[in-house]
């Protein structure tokens, strides 16, 4: 291999859907030459998220598609050859817009946080120092408000942000209960993810009712990333004066036209909830912090953070139907070899 | 008049919606004597409110109905005229559940407030510095976080509430749209609430854009009293990071079954909203400070403050439907004679 070409895992056709290998083309450049206030980095590795699938398509989400012949939009975590801006300096490791390529030229702008040294591998800056936990981390503490002895229900606790969520939970001393699709990852989620009690939602014809008998006492915290009937049955768990942490809303494939549902406004007026939405690219001046924070827990042994990491670039295309095919263990990241 | 006579409405009939005159009755008895810990309080005003419909029907409301054959529940102001509490003293006025009647031995638990002497007219307690006054202060400052420049949505904007929303947002340099059912009150709201622009809802076939067009910058504050449709109009004009105050949801009659309506849990998400639900009877502690800005505001002129007294204990019972059928000008009032 020679060291001064750029290996680019490119976007060839828009997908319709889940993006698969095709629509992909692996292309060898030569390394661009960082200008003024540009830095140089070469990536150790990159990170597969559901949310690619959105920017390959051309579905008017919060940014615009991925061009046609650029390298897949995604998060990276490497090492700065060389640096034209005055911020960074060569050697520093960094966190952010990198792209599927071995070498990235980029502004400061790219750059979501610096890599604060610690014990914890490298690749771990991807998935718990990643916006998966900083999502699991800043949604919850900054708008859950979680408080000792509270209750939190979760949906979608054993995926990748609310398997963050349910230890975060139990570090704030409260009482957490998630919902999955299945028994294996609700066994999953009890075992590892800090759930007392996990409620499997496709093995379950009463939601209400399931969830009544998981939290007897109702709940405090509401951490949702799905919406649709799960969210209908949890706000009316709710205690008075929780907190609904609006995360996602992967129950609803299609928003136009828009799915109607209970109305949620009493709930809101008599429980006296507050429910509030989560971007985590708004919280950008706080991923140091939380960074910190999270780093500090899985060095405590408090929070566990499982990867799968596939060996090379080659792996890139079909990763992202791979994780729609919930065949990853952990969070899927690849190794740029 | 004998002066240790206490003249009460008492509520005798249990009503089936609107409470009408021929379900209370005048009945005069001798007034109690305050035991340890208890005050004797002479009503001068009686509040007159629509929340008074639920606490005389038998509906599972917020509080438990008024027993037959007790004076009515109501708010009123009044003097103490003997204190057997330590936190009171005779000549003190006070704001709180005195009832309909002219006198009412009360513990502390019924004060809702200690009446601070104002150039302000006695009466003024129950409108202005009552808990309408209180809730549009408190529930868009505590919960709506209004600032300069923003622009400030209302339903029911003529209202008991609304009225004072408008003319609260403008104080706070914010640009007031409203909502009414009636050209009349439509045009009353813009002459003196503080309105910008009014929408006659009754009168608009497309709500979503006769919003649109009296606020083509959307809205960063929705004050809702109302839910439904106007609601879900309303929530698609909001801002990034809009905040809705859930105050009321006056255009659902039953939530048995609950009704249908489009989902907001994505424009929660996209737009980072916080829709957060507003009782007054959560902010008993913040009414003394909400009062004495509401009191200033008044003196200085920044704040008009309608009232419709009706001389005497007589005009009670046919009051709460005066209300309902929309006669009074203004705050309704109970002069006790």
């Amino acid at each position: 291999m020679q060291a001064d070409m750029n290996r680019q895992v490119r976007l060839v056709a828009r997908p319709r859907g889940i993006p698969q290998a095709e629509q992909f083309a692996l292309v060898t450049e030569p390394v661009a030459t960082p200008r003024a206030g540009e830095i140089l980095i070469r990536n150790h590795y990159l990170s597969v998220d559901p949310a690619q699938r959105g920017w390959a398509n051309d579905e008017g989400n919060y940014s615009a598609p991925v061009p046609l012949d650029s390298p897949m939009r995604a998060l990276a975590v490497g090492e700065i050859l060389m640096s034209n801006a005055p911020e960074f300096r060569a050697g520093e490791f960094v966190y952010g817009w990198f792209g599927w390529q071995t070498y990235c030229v980029a502004t400061a702008q790219a750059v979501l946080r610096r890599v604060i040294p610690s014990a914890l591998p490298l690749s771990a800056n991807l998935g718990l120092l990643g916006i998966n936990g900083l999502t699991a981390y800043l949604a919850l503490h900054r708008l859950g408000d979680p408080k000792p002895g509270e209750h939190v229900l979760v949906s979608t606790a054993a995926g990748s942000v609310g398997s963050f969520v349910g230890q975060l939970a139990r570090i704030a001393g409260c009482h957490a209960v998630g919902l999955t699709s299945s028994a294996e990852k609700a066994a999953l989620a009890q075992a590892r993810y800090g759930y007392r009690r996990m409620i499997n939602y496709r093995d379950t014809a009463d939601l209400a009712g399931a969830i009544r008998e998981a939290c007897p006492d109702g709940n405090d915290v509401f951490f949702d990333n799905t919406g649709g009937p799960i969210a209908d049955a949890a706000i009316r768990s709710m205690r008075l004066r929780g907190r609904i942490i609006q995360c996602g809303t992967a129950a609803n494939a299609s928003w136009t036209p828009v799915p109607t549902g209970p109305r949620p406004e009493r709930e809101v007026l008599t429980r006296r909830l507050r429910w509030s939405g989560f971007i985590i690219f708004d919280h950008v001046a706080e991923f140091e912090e939380a960074a910190t924070h999270l780093t500090q827990f899985a060095l405590d042994g408090k929070i566990v953070h499982d990867e799968e990491i596939l060996p090379g670039l080659e792996h890139a295309p079909g990763a992202i139907a791979r994780l729609y095919r919930g065949e990853n263990h952990g969070k899927l990241i690849i190794a740029v070899d």
